[in-house]
Order: C-alpha cells, then sequence, then structure tokens
C-alpha cells in the first residue's frame, strides 16, 4: 500500500504520537526520534521479549547498525531485497573535490554523487551478523543466539509502524532440522503468549517477505507454500491489514550452507529466528491501551513492570 | 596516526579482545560486534552516566543511527568533516538494472554504483538531531536535554577504541551564554569525578575536532585558541596518546544561529554539549583493570553496581 493510498487513520495516529512527544519527527517519513515515555516503554517490551526466551540459557549478542558489505554480498539479500537495502558511502576525495561537493550542497545539487562506497552496508535484521559468527561445527544440541541491533529499510511509508530505522531483538536457533523447527514452533506460541499478556488482539498468519521484482512473486509463492515464514500479527492502524510485530522464520539450510555451519555430525546444520519488532510492539501498546501509560490496564502493567 | 604506525600494544588488546568474546570481529577495522559481559559494562557506565546528570532534571530524548539528510547540509558538517560521513544509498532500479547488480555482485565488480542516495545519512554525533528538535523560543532559563544514539565517522583504524559504529551519550545545553560555559565547565569537573571513581586515570585537555583538509587546520588552531573544545582524555593503549572518552564543547551560536534557537529575550542562543563515548569508557575499563570484572577493584565494582 503506497503512502498516497493509506487511510487518515494512519496520520492521525501519527500526528496524535507526535503531538503527545512520544515520536520527534525527522522530515523524514519512517524515521523518528522517541521521547522518554516511548523509551521507557520500549525498555520494557524488550525485557520481556528476553525474559520469554530466558530458560534458553541463549548466548547474548549485541551489534552495531552497521555491518561488512561482504555479509549482505554473500547471503543473497540483495538477490531479494535490493530495494530495501542501505548502503553506506563516504568522501574519499581531495580538497578540490571538496569544494566541488560544499558548491553542490549550496547549489541544492546531488552532491552524494561523489561519494563512493565504503566497507559497510545497513544492517537489515538483527540475526545477519550471527551466521559468519556461527561458521564451524556446532556443539551437540546445536547453538541458541539471543541478538539485538538497529536494522534498517529503505520503505519509506506514513504508516507509523512502517518504519525505515528499527529495533529488533532475535532469538537464532542454529541445529538438526527437527530441533530448528521445533524452536520455531514453539516461538510461535510463546510470542502469541508474550503479545497476548500485553493485552494486544494477536493472530499467526503464514507470510512471505517482501521479494523484488517479478522472480519475487515466485520466491514469495513458494516461502508461503513450505510455510518457513509465520507473523504474529496485531491491528494497529488497520483491521483489515494487521501489522507484523513478531516473525517465526525457518530458513532450511539457507544460512547455514552460505557460511559453513555444520551440526556435530558434520551434516549442514538449518537455522531458524524469531524476531520482536521492538518499536511495532510499542506502537501497537500505545495504538490498543491509549497514549498514558497510567491507564493501560493493570494485567498490561503488570506485565511491563509498571 | 595510521593503521601501519600503530604500536603493536593496539593489535594486542583488540586480539585479547576478540579471544576474550567481549568484542566479536565483522572484517571490518572499528565494527565489532559485543559479548554479553561488554554489553553489561557498557549498560552500566551508560547508567551511571546518566545518573550523573539527574539532578538537571533533563528531558530525555532517543534517536535512531540515521538522521534527515537535509540536517547535515544545514549544521556545516560536510566543510568540516567530508571524511567522517555517512550517506545512505539504495537501489532504485528496475529488474533490468537489479540484473547488472547481481552480476557486479557475482563478478567481484563495484555494485554499489548503481545505487543512489536516500534522504538518510548516518548520525555523526548524538546531539545533532537535538538542535532542529529545539528551533523556536527556549524557556527563562534555557533548557536542557539528555540525549543518546549511536553514532557513525568513517575512520577505519586498527585502534580498538577508535570505532566506526558507537554509542554516545550525551548532556545539552541550550540557552544565555554564561549558563552554557557554567554548564560546559561543570560538566569538565563531573567527567572526571565519574572517571575517577571508575578507576580510570584521567586529565582534562584542550582539544579540537579532526577538521578535514589545509583550512582545517586554522580551524583546529582558532578552536583550541578560544578553548571551546576540551576533552577527558585516558591512556588506553597509550600514555603518549591518551583515548578522549568525555568531551566538553562550547558552540558558541554556531548551532542556534542555523537553527534560529532564540533565549526566552528574543536574543540567538549559544549552546554546549558533553558527550560520554560509551565503547570508550568500557574499553578503558577492561584496558585498565583486565578483561574479568569480577575481579576488578571493589571501588570500581561498587560505582557500576556489580
Amino acid at each position: 500500500m503506497t503512502n498516497a493510498t493509506l487511510p487518515d487513520v494512519y496520520q492521525e495516529y501519527l500526528d496524535a504520537l507526535l503531538e503527545s512527544g512520544l515520536l520527534i519527527a525527522s522530515g523524514v517519513p519512517g524515521v523518528y526520534g522517541k521521547g522518554q515515555v516511548f523509551e521507557d516503554i520500549l525498555d520494557r517490551v524488550n525485557r520481556g521479549a528476553a525474559e520469554s526466551g530466558r530458560d534458553l540459557q541463549a548466548e547474548v549478542l549485541s551489534f552495531p547498525p552497521v555491518l561488512n558489505k561482504k555479509l549482505l554480498e554473500k547471503t543473497g539479500y540483495l538477490q531479494s531485497f535490493p530495494h530495501l537495502t542501505g548502503t553506506v558511502h563516504s568522501f574519499f576525495g581531495n580538497e578540490h573535490d571538496h569544494a566541488a561537493v560544499l558548491d553542490e550542497v549550496a547549489a541544492g545539487e546531488a552532491w552524494t554523487a561523489r561519494f563512493s562506497s565504503t566497507d559497510v552496508v545497513l544492517c537489515p535484521a538483527s540475526c545477519y551478523p550471527v551466521y559468519p559468527y556461527a561458521t564451524g561445527t556446532l556443539p551437540v544440541g546445536g547453538r541458541t543466539i539471543d541478538v539485538q541491533s538497529y536494522c534498517f529499510r529503505h520503505e519509506p511509508s506514513g504508516d507509523p509502524a512502517r518504519l525505515q530505522s528499527f529495533r529488533m531483538h532475535e532469538f537464532v536457533r542454529l541445529g538438526l532440522p527437527d530441533d530448528v523447527q521445533a524452536f520455531r514452533d514453539m516461538w510461535l506460541d510463546r510470542g502469541q503468549v508474550y503479545l497476548k499478556a500485553l493485552g494486544l488482539d494477536v493472530r499467526a498468519e503464514v507470510a512471505n517477505d517482501p521479494f523484488f521484482g517479478r522472480g519475487g512473486k515466485i520466491l514469495a509463492e513458494s516461502q508461503r507454500g513450505q510455510a518457513l515464514k509465520f507473523e504474529l500479527v496485531v491491528p494497529i492502524c488497520s483491521t483489515e491489514r494487521p501489522t507484523a510485530l513478531v516473525s517465526c522464520n525457518y530458513h532450511q539450510d539457507h544460512f547455514a550452507q552460505k557460511f559453513d555451519i555444520k551440526t556435530s555430525d558434520g551434516e549442514c546444520a538449518h537455522s531458524a529466528c524469531v524476531g520482536f519488532g521492538l518499536e511495532r510492539i510499542t506502537l501497537a501498546l500505545f495504538k490498543t491501551h491509549g497514549l498514558t501509560p497510567a491507564t493501560w490496564p493493570v494485567e498490561v502493567r503488570r506485565t511491563l513492570g509498571l
């Protein structure tokens, strides 16, 4: 759905978030600062997500918002999602080139044309840096990793829940196919339990990623046909088009092949991940329960430790 | 100092951090994942920095790692630091162009040449988005803002304390010139008190920003001559070249002019900021006290709530 076709309710919710200081406009759709109340709720949502997986005794990692560019080349992300990618460029020129850049800035011209690609890109999903990290042979029983980072997807939108820059908390499982699928299915349940405890009207749906181009339609159908991706969706600005707050993905051997991750038996491992969209869950809470956490239902406040 | 001239101690400390799992290599210098122990200490350092300014009752904000590109054009950052800038580019082409990108990826060619600038750039310092937010007339007594975000500076280095992607927690003061200078000077003291409580061998130094080019030398001398920038430096890998962990900056009316920030009397405001480099403080702690927080001095552990 393009901006032009978004019903008024999206803009109305965004306006309310900006007026209340929960979000702060940047002049770019999908890029917002956050006020203290928003951040406090997001922190609590994040701690709750971590708590949902505490018994897994996962290894806990955190990555910066930029990744090695080679990692994106290797994963196949550029094949599937070139339109969402963010590459990072900088200025490598001399003082003469610099003067030209400043002239272009002053004239309102495209000064970035003089910038060249650096070795980094923006991280598209928190689990990406986990796969090269896990290269090698897994211990018996596989490996479970808890990981978070800021993610970027180039999809400017007037929907306040479709951010270009957002935080994702993921649990990643690497191991035997059966273990990995059981992990994905377990999180379909745990995710719903958590979102229900937050008073959200959640349901699980088979889903697909937004693959690029005509070939992408075939990839999307294949992903749905094999039920590799599930989303836990909650109405924010629309009941007909609810928003995915959590996604549960079974990658088969896609990442393990590319990064040479083997089970303790020497077979190619499989992987799955579950991602909690922290801004989206927070935005669903403010839409469902109102802009003032002090007035939220007692059970929701208790879940969040408020 | 270029990588080639870095003494061995830098690489030795980086190796120790990677071997212990405190940091995780990405293949790009200055870009590292963090293990749980590192993140736990960084969180505690961050909370301590916030606590140092609790009595100021600052407005608390948080911004994503990307900014509106127009903001960078307006601040003069491109004049002073083009070489540190990170612009974000994406793919706007059709399926034909996409096929060409994938051919270039497969051939190991410069596929990013087909990517064009988006509306965002990477945030160079946490305080940048505060100035457009504060446009308008300040209340009597001015305004104090506590802000944090991930920052990016394109300066690949083998020095583990010179990161390309890092977190900065800042306090920003907007108001009358005297108030703003007093705020900067107060933080020179408070910053030293905090770093001493962490058992770090800190001293304050007049400093300058790394302005680009020959013209930049004049800017740097002027900044030093007016004592606009102080840094709190601590030896990490070198006592002769200690690392700036905190910087205290008086901007005069630079930002307030550009973003039309006025005092309650209708004069152009002045501004100052103090920035705590969270990864750098954490890296100084591990270098000074060892890689195992359980063995750190009692007073340091107490300061961190360990």
